[in-house]
């Protein structure tokens, strides 16, 4: 006998599973298949827990490790749209939006209104844990490529001040890590997998 | 310039990219192919935070995540061990043992000690935040494979009360939910599903 409240909620969490088929453009480390949203987001929450101390500002990481696991939800129906994907991202904020709209609206109303709200501030960059939250999940795809010869910055012939551009939202959330990405790029020119 | 110990939390979290290859037994809902425990990892993260409220005892949200974030981390060593395996299960704790001291080990001894108490309090079931870990550890299956036409119930035959005795810890964390995973058990067991 659930109540109805238990019904929603459950209803939103064999939803969620449909996350763990959508790919993105970054390969796992070995390279011989794309990572998924799913696992992509445990991974990028338990970055920003392992990283928190590195913070330019003093954070809420519970707030943080919130917004990281639901973040990158309304990709099961607006799909992964690849960073440097121009035309793509044209359109991405309506796609998101009515997804969040459709996939959130499956919870109870207020827990459906936190998650709403988590997943804004993500993608306003405008708090200290947004910021942070964009550090872990631009920071995961710069350890992948390194790792994987290059990546996606190989794949898609990109440059330094195209990856700098993308990259740099790390410095927001933290000096230190940014310093450290930036050194990163910087063997990744020398190895020739992004372009000077 | 990292931080000596930047560069320790960089490597662990370089190394549990490989939690991403760990296949469970469990497929994800669709069936097309099994569930890797990293993605597992971040569901069952969410549904311990869609439906802390139900806890039967007031819990800390915040400890329970970081718990579910990092209570499997062991199967990159260790692998993942089919819950109804009983040979498996014999050297499971000796090899998941070892496991976390490698692992955990990569992290500075504050972080090193924080995540091996985790993963202790995780399996020894005896806090609320660890018994509401678990019933999140445990639901999910349920889900996949009452969608997946009986799943891993199914291919293994097991029977109710086998079914019934891996899954009880959920009543220990909840007993609303156990309430709602009994009227599933019934309807797989109406479906063929699990055997009487």
């Amino acid at each position: 006998m659930s109540s109805d409240r238990l019904t929603h909620q459950l209803q939103f969490l064999i939803e969620i599973d449909q996350l763990k088929r959508v790919l993105r453009r970054t390969s796992i480390i070995g390279g011989e298949r794309r990572e998924n949203t799913a696992e992509h987001s445990w991974h990028v929450t338990l970055v920003a827990t392992v990283l928190a101390e590195h913070s330019n500002a003093p954070i809420d990481l519970f707030h943080v490790q919130k917004m990281l696991l639901v973040h990158d939800i309304v990709e099961i129906d607006a799909g992964d749209t690849f960073a440097f994907d121009a035309v793509a991202n044209l359109d991405k904020e309506e796609r998101e939006r009515a997804a969040a709209k459709r996939i959130f609206g499956l919870l109870p109303p207020d827990q459906r209104d936190e998650f709403y709200a988590l997943w804004e501030e993500f993608d306003a960059r405008a708090t200290p844990e947004a910021r942070f939250a964009n550090l872990a999940d631009r920071l995961v795809p710069v350890l992948q490529n390194y790792a994987n010869d290059g990546g996606t910055w190989r794949e898609a012939n990109l440059d330094r001040t195209a990856v700098n551009k993308r990259l740099s939202p790390i410095g927001d959330g933290s000096e230190e890590v940014w310093a450290y990405v930036r050194s990163v790029l910087d063997a990744a020119v020398v190895r020739g997998d992004i372009l000077p």
